[in-house]
């Protein structure tokens, strides 16, 4: 309900309030009802306006979640570039479209802020799953439609995402000596592989180390 | 200087108080100079107590950092079970130590607790970087000597930590649907294979897709 006339175009403070309260109602039902089950005429009547209102300030429900969750760019923006080299090209272009969003002088700080929010807040972490999983894991599974079984994606796709915010968390925001002046090109490198196999490759194999063919650990 | 007469062991509250003053104090020094250049008599100074009550209290420097960061256990626990089968089987040790640290229902939830800290305030950032490099990195360092060159060690073992922390925030903190309910024996299965690669592998290769070895990229 404060009125907060900092930052944003339309300077009038009425059209402030209405956004800031909007965003506000989508925060809570987002929170508490999940992505998937919160409507946008739900969080227009939390926050006691029309739902044409909501979509006038912020179009779909998916770009108010972004607006929400003040993500700095958008997959759909970037995932394309992704697919476009076919499942081949996925696990490089993935790497390179993730470091090019944190390396970045803009998005890079506000990625910083979005993952440390994530982390530390109990509601935050379920925007972000639910975030993660509406958009980037089914944007994915679809492409990946027909390499692999379908039941396998969620885990495959997760085990990309715990090697990417992984590797974020640890270069970008804990800014690991071991990490954070590294060469891009050389975080490509290392991690492609490990994505590949996580898409595509043999998982539940009970292979001790890969170097050792010669069962040398029994 | 509040006074706090909650939890740990001495009731008197002057003990207490030099206890909390000391810990108040060791986090100011090892948040500014961090754990290498911090000494104990250099929070003995800043705490206004003897040295020889930091070590009365604290035990070592080392001790008093663990306690600072709140670390629900201590590695030179775990580490030596981890390097007991020798370098081939540090992969496989290394990741279902670190999974029982996690999936325990005592030091579980505190260590939620630690990386949401770690993540998301600046000076535990440092701290817990620093944790990492003089505790973790160091042993395990000193365990593949010879094994692979000394100047990648870093690269190395900070990737074997982006991928652990990556999991850890994916599956216990933000719980990803395709990871947290996921059992432990698959996880060490999936992360294993990373693990080795990162620590003897090969990593600056430019291979775009290690399934289509005809370079189906170019």
């Amino acid at each position: 309900m404060a009125t907060t006339r900092r930052g944003g175009r339309g300077r009038r403070p009425g059209k402030q309030d209405t956004r800031g309260a909007i965003l506000a109602s989508a925060r809570d039902v987002f929170a508490t009802h999940g992505y998937d089950r919160a409507s946008v005429r739900q969080i227009a009547a939390a926050a006691g306006v029309d739902a044409a209102l909501v979509h006038h300030y912020f179009g779909t429900k998916e770009r108010l979640f972004q607006e929400v969750l003040a993500v700095p760019i958008a997959p759909e923006e970037l995932l394309p570039q992704v697919f476009s080299g076919g499942p081949d090209g996925i696990p490089e272009a993935l790497v390179r479209a993730f470091l090019s969003v944190w390396e970045h002088p803009v998005t890079g700080p506000a990625m910083v802020g979005f993952l440390r929010t994530a982390a530390s807040h109990g509601s935050e972490s379920r925007l972000f799953r639910d975030y993660f999983a509406a958009r980037i894991l089914r944007s994915v599974g679809a492409q990946l439609e027909g390499q692999v079984p379908a039941d396998e994606l969620p885990f495959r796709v997760s085990l990309v995402a715990s090697q990417m915010i992984g590797l974020a968390l640890t270069r970008y925001v804990l800014k690991f000596d071991g990490l954070a002046p590294v060469e891009p090109d050389r975080i490509v490198h290392a991690l492609t592989p490990t994505v590949a196999r996580y898409l595509f490759g043999e998982l539940d194999e009970t292979v001790t180390d890969p170097f050792t063919p010669e069962d040398a650990s029994a």
